[in-house]
């Protein structure tokens, strides 16, 4: 079966802002019941997505790294919260019911003595406690902090969790599909209009800088993630911030931005070529919308991340074998840029209804050059529909 | 002696992106004085200003948490990363020698038997190893994997170095300095300006918007961090995202930002009436500005982060006795938002030529409303210096 890549979902509506507690009450049944299945007592969570996902804070003030967040799910109930004094305002407007904090910063005791205590008191003293410690994750605490807190809670025992916070945030709800499907059409209009301020011998500076401010204008909240490159016929890297230097005739420039709404991602690209289109690139270029399309048809219930490669790296190998260092074809997106799974040929994981993900087929030009290209989907109970309005058939030309 | 000011550091002049390779000697060398104090063979970093700090690598490519980055800082010789593939490009272009990578990503092995081995080369396998775990640290890996590690290399031991890397980062090179003062001062140029965009009614997220376009344009790489709030005299909270309530007459706008030049963060806040001037906010503005008045002229080479604090104190406990829950009245500023010391009173750090501080007081009007008030400065061997443009001294007025 074919997939009309111009079905997507038009994301035009702006969604609500947060969530009804519903949405909470949802979250936190599914953990629960995830929970039971590994047999642990509670979630200790402490990143920015984890504690977001179960209570709907949402503030940039996680930038600052002096203060640490704690969030506890107990096995029964609703999740408590151990925040510091600046956040009990944001906490007390959650649908949380017990909040409880400590006047910070405090470095000799930084929420500790009153993280332990309400461990003990809410999940027990000898608890099996859950944390995410695998792949992607990370503990934002100060280590010292973590190993004086499980000095101070004998009896409990920390064990990964990571299973029980990726079966839940991996497959996303109808309300964060709508807040994704919007940052992916605001930014596909601001890609379809952006040839017209894109000029010959604009430095890569000035282009980010004009990209970012039509990001805003057109209603995004903010352009987290920007980078890209520009070179003859293609790039070097994909990670690096913009240089001074101009983009010029035979250059490729490609923009990958992580755009939010609402706290959730967007995560694509665009390619753009100045002068002439190169034709080592307008045929990679072509490959690799059919690299895309390949995967976007791949990506089925039942099938695995590494069905999704297979499909798209079959297309890209017949004309170009060698790999390009990214080390895989997209992977998950939506509270973060990047989440769980991985599209590459290792992960097993089974796509079902729910999960939104990118497709990011790229191919190696040699000479250290590259061509990458990104699509946002989403898998419904009727297949795959992107949420990106689908990249131009050839490589949109800045003549000017 | 009293204080003009009036005077600060223009930063008016666009420094130069980068830093020379004599840069990032002099941070090893310094770093390695102060391992020699401590006795450790080395740092093993995993964040993003760490590893920026001694390798020069910039990349918002951070915000993707799939991939660990590694970097070991020997006794002697230069610091040697561990880095995934998709960085090997960037990492061969800084001044190190030593750059390895493996394919990433690779849950099962996530770097870190390519660690263990480059540790036990360049560190040997009886090694004391520093690692940050105290105050305002976090380590950037699974901690799943941080064990694994830990257990491949039983005879070295992981000890706490917060302190060799705040000794190093608290102080700022002159290039640091300047690149601080220079977002600090387009920022500046935005705040002052700004009350010609703003209307009564106008909505947080709109201002919000207009403030971050604003930034940009003024040459801005990054408005990382924007938070505020409005209210009638004053607002409830400082670190929540805008909403979408116009902001009317007898309204308190504040706006706290955090805007990137070249990696390095201004951090300071302006306040804005709508309509009118309340009294109490007219007032409490007044004593904010001669409370950070105080904090400047308390900055001087030996007094303490506590001296600072307490200066500031002084002033507003006469107008003002409660607190307001912030828990500080400013920190250090860098390559992070916030940075330690910390201006409060338990804080005993002796302040220092080359340290950027915020200075940020604040009071409680009551019913849960406050007002914020920050500035930022560098401490010079000639006593301390505005980076910010100094606040008007009566809140700016909007009234249409």
């Amino acid at each position: 079966m074919s997939i009309d890549p111009h079905k997507h979902i038009a994301g035009e509506t702006k969604p609500e802002r947060g969530f009804p507690v519903s949405e909470f009450e949802s979250r936190l049944a599914r953990a629960q019941a995830a929970m039971a299945e590994v047999g642990v007592d509670g979630l200790f969570l402490t990143t920015e997505p984890e504690i977001r996902y179960f209570t709907g804070f949402l503030s940039r003030f996680w930038l600052s790294p002096a203060r640490p967040w704690f969030l506890l799910v107990p096995f029964t109930g609703k999740p408590v919260a151990v925040v510091p004094s600046i956040g009990r305002e944001c906490f007390d407007a959650t649908w949380l019911d017990d909040v409880r904090s400590w006047e910070s910063p405090k470095p000799d005791d930084e929420g500790v003595s009153l993280l332990a205590s309400t461990i003990g008191e809410v999940l027990g003293h000898s608890a099996r406690i859950g944390v995410p410690q695998g792949p992607e994750t990370h503990l934002r605490m100060p280590i010292g902090d973590f190993f004086r807190l499980r000095d101070m809670l004998p009896g409990c025992e920390f064990v990964d969790a990571t299973g029980v916070i990726t079966s839940l945030r991996m497959i996303k709800s109808a309300a964060e599909i709508e807040k994704i499907a919007h940052a992916c059409s605001m930014v596909s209009d601001v890609f379809q209009a952006f040839p017209d301020q894109l000029r010959l011998g604009m430095s890569e500076i000035e282009i980010f800088r004009r990209f970012k401010i039509a990001c805003l204008e057109r209603g995004i909240d903010d352009v987290d993630y920007l980078v890209g490159g520009a070179g003859p016929g293609g790039y070097m890297d994909i990670i690096s911030p913009p240089s001074p230097r101009g983009v010029g005739a035979g250059d490729i420039l490609m923009l990958d931005t992580g755009c939010v709404f609402d706290g959730y991602f967007c995560d694509f690209d665009r390619n753009f070529a100045f002068g002439s289109v190169p034709d080592a690139a307008g045929k990679a270029y072509a490959v690799l919308l059919d690299a895309a399309q390949a995967g976007l048809e791949a990506t089925r219930s039942g099938a695995t991340c590494a069905d999704i490669y297979h499909a798209m790296q079959r297309v890209l190998i017949k004309e170009f074998p060698g790999g390009s260092g990214v080390g895989r074809m997209g992977h998950g997106l939506g509270m973060q840029l990047t989440e769980w799974p991985s599209i590459m040929a290792t992960d097993e994981t089974v796509v079902q209804p729910g999960m939104v993900l990118t497709l990011e087929p790229s191919v190696d030009l040699g000479g250290g050059r590259m061509m990458v290209h990104e699509e946002n989907l989403v898998l419904t109970e009727d297949g795959p529909v992107l949420l990106t309005r689908p990249a131009p058939k050839s490589l949109p030309l800045i003549i000017a």
